[in-house]
């Protein structure tokens, strides 16, 4: 495995703090959150319902693998992230579902493929059957592969202008590729019961989360219309608050219930897996999610409308499943 | 399975011949190809290691995994494919280049997935270990989606033009998706030992193989400048080369030894495939094919240089392995 730019990546990221800093109110947050949620929540099951594939003619066997995946119910966080990123730089929703609905796909492939037996080998997502366990493992491959085809067709049949289009498959297939996405869940199974560092921490979340995050919110700012300097700050943006999104996934497995997280707690831990916690502490680890989300609020202050992408931002860290 | 389009699909290709036709002859259609191949192997050879993941900041395993299966020595046929249908309409070589090693990458992550476990099992691919058996089945399944998603970046970013780079994108992710190759993959893994037709036959074949092999060839003619009216006939010629691919795919299978095959004949008989020599006989089989491509190479014969085109459909019902 090679580390060649995590420590530059790292030195984008505000460094370890020695205070603890004082957390926002969390419930305000996702009190915040949940609103957002209610104002987005119609227009993004519209968009999933339309590009998910309309009047396609593909085995059906194959479509209903897909859907039943696509239509698990998930928080929705990337599609929320593309609309509230072209809002915060003046862009219209209309222009920007199709993004939103090609990166819920991206993600939904993601999971497909992560639960296989040979990678994560879960039985279970979100309370019911993983795809492989529901139909089964080729179709799963399969219904994963398609969907990840499927979503660069949304976009570059939706999305309005050849050149933004072109830009915002670019950044869908970097943040989802071998030095995103897929380079992260690469160097997460390799890294699993191996020696612990900060930077390959750094250098495995940026990647396994943070790449999509980020490439989602620079895809919304770009059919939004932002302007270069507007997408240099959505970036690193999306850069921050990705990694503190992945530092709360790992406190979570620390200190929740089952009930809480919807899934088994401590199987970090269990796998003896690389985690923020385990390599700093819990308390210090919460205080470093909450100092990478203000810096990035910080930096987006001044966009036209940054209320919404600051809200997920807040509710990043204050989420407790 | 839904066949909705298989008529229309089958209608655009010829009926099935009641007569038997001349054949071309076989060994001088192997000698042009040779002499094709002299001719494009070194662009091509060129053009993958320069589009091949150069510099790319991933896990070196990954990238081993992904350039281990990239280079184990294929054909090259739909790089071909491109270079040759660009060339067909007047178009400049260096301005196809990266489409074909796009369509190479397209190719090789689906073989690299079709040898899982779960799929078709294989522990050989041209003579050496498959990826899942020489890495790992995390690693092949990693690699597959890395190199997939890859090639759309390659595009994006390597063709001049957003309109024409939006395009071959979208013919791209079309020709490997659901309603092509990954919808084919599913429709033959469902298809085994099931009912046989020739409309399902088609309805398999046209997107298994053909909807990839016409997406190369409409993509090289994009590139390559080609007006709708052109475009067109590529994309006939495609369907029906594409088809006449598979049909001789399944004789070899029934004719070849081991030898000339690279892998053990008789494979699809065994796993009670619909083919066609098993649904129209070995003879008539051979007299489609031919049909198809002589068919096809009628289509392209007023575009400006289509002698490579030609050469490589000739080659497709002449080849012996």
């Amino acid at each position: 495995m090679t580390f060649r730019d995590a420590a530059s990546f790292h030195s984008r990221v505000p460094s370890f703090p020695k205070r603890i800093s004082m957390h926002t109110n969390h419930s305000e947050a996702e009190q915040q959150f949940d609103l957002l949620v209610g104002r987005f929540s119609k227009p993004i099951d519209q968009a999933l319902k339309r590009f998910a594939w309309p009047k396609a003619d593909a085995p059906a066997r194959l479509l209903e693998a897909m859907s039943y995946s696509l239509f698990a119910g998930g928080k929705r966080l990337r599609p929320m992230l593309v609309l509230a990123a072209s809002e915060a730089v003046g862009g219209k929703a209309a222009h920007a579902l199709s993004v939103a609905a090609a990166f819920e796909m991206i993600h939904t492939y993601s999971l497909i493929h992560d639960d296989l037996p040979a990678m994560d080998n879960d039985d279970l997502r979100r309370g019911r059957p993983t795809c492989h366990k529901a139909f089964d493992e080729a179709t799963a491959i399969l219904a994963g592969d398609g969907m990840l085809t499927y979503a660069m067709e949304v976009i570059l049949s939706n999305v309005r202008g050849a050149n933004v289009a072109t830009r915002v498959g670019l950044e869908l297939a970097r943040g989802a590729g071998i030095e995103g996405m897929v380079g992260g869940q690469q160097a997460d199974l390799e890294g699993e019961g191996q020696a612990q560092s900060l930077e390959k921490l750094v250098y495995i979340h940026g990647r396994k989360t943070g790449a999509l995050i980020t490439a989602a919110i620079v895809s919304g700012g770009l059919v939004g219309g932002a302007s270069t300097g507007e997408i240099r700050k959505l970036r690193q943006f999306g850069c921050e608050i990705g990694l503190a999104f992945q530092v709360v996934d790992d406190i979570l497995d620390v200190t929740s219930t089952a009930e809480q997280l919807g899934k088994s707690p401590g199987k970090d831990q269990a796998a003896n897996k690389l985690t923020y916690p385990a390599l700093m502490g819990l308390e210090k680890a919460k205080t470093y999610a909450q100092e990478l989300v203000n810096t990035a609020c910080k930096r987006i202050k001044d966009l036209a409308r940054p209320e919404a992408l600051t809200t997920i931002a807040q509710y990043f860290v204050a989420r407790t499943h």
